[in-house]
């Protein structure tokens, strides 16, 4: 079963060695990681090379997504709240497939918290006890990890958020929350399959 | 045609005149729009008044999307350099269905320059020439407007980013942009059907 490895790690200065990290845990469980910077198991259209170099990888990663049975996402906050964006794209992707979704993160507090640390003294109480930012605008209070629909695709999808805090100077090179989160979707799949 | 208005603007304090605004441009280029706090055109699973909050939010907007034929974005720049995190798993939801999405933006200034700005001091030039932040992370440098998945999805679905800059104090109410994105949309959806 094939895994689809979503997350910002393609931006650490040696993502191949992370790639292989994280492959590496996943084949201790019986799964492929699947990179985003791993080349598709099929070949590229000829077409694809004519491409400005954003497009390419946008369409690879689509393809990578749709060739994958699920998706493991690091959601660990990445500059601002919320995770990355591309990550967070990447998630609804394989949600709209039907396909389960998993999340990990290094940070344990909740996006609430996290938002209203964000936003310093801009966040404010309304009278209606809502925390609002500067511009009037609500700040989600569901207890969630992250924005409603990243937690809801996680749970309606079987899937699970393991999130944990680690070092600072950690942040980006813990795996335990990972490891924790392949051993459920490997757990998750061989359910599926029985 | 429906259209899905995805966005932060369910956070203003107004949502429902937000979404009035939105509606009535939409319907004068005839299209229908549909808000995220609409509710759903046919009645809900009777098991869904027994989840939290939360959950029916997400299966609600998931079912929201499902039912409509593109996608417009609010792209505007949320609480960091990316576009809200809920309004980027929907566009990507919607792409993986393979529909046309389309976004918009109160800030013209491209992906990399916003990252750097929100970065300040902590973002720096390494001698191959590619900004990194203080953990050593890339900077995404294509020119794209955010996250090249979101770019890449818009490109590759037929749809446009319109972005624009608008006064600060307008930066959640100004719908110029919005406008000029619904009439391309509806130029792209009238020539499908052609």
């Amino acid at each position: 079963m094939k895994v689809y490895l979503a997350g910002p790690d393609v931006f650490l200065p040696d993502p191949l060695a992370r790639s292989q990290a994280l492959k590496a845990i996943c084949a201790a469980q019986g799964l492929e990681g699947v990179f985003p910077l791993d080349p598709l198991a099929v070949a590229e259209p000829a077409a694809w090379s004519a491409l400005p170099a954003w497009q390419r990888i946008s369409l690879r990663n689509e393809a990578h997504i749709r060739g994958c049975d699920l998706l493991i996402a690091n959601l660990t906050p990445f500059r601002g709240p919320s995770a990355d964006a591309g990550t967070v794209f990447e998630l609804g992707f394989m949600r709209a497939l039907g396909r389960p979704v998993f999340g990990w993160s290094n940070v344990a507090a909740p996006f609430t918290e996290r938002t209203r640390r964000f936003l310093g003294d801009k966040a404010a109480v309304a009278t209606d006890g809502v925390w609002h930012d500067a511009a009037g605008m609500a700040l989600e209070s569901f207890g969630c990890g992250d924005n409603l629909m990243i937690d809801g695709a996680i749970h309606a999808s079987g899937g699970d958020l393991v999130a944990h805090d680690v070092a600072a100077a950690r942040l980006w090179s813990d795996l335990a929350a990972f490891a924790q989160c392949v051993e459920h979707a490997a757990r998750r799949l061989s359910e599926t399959a029985a």
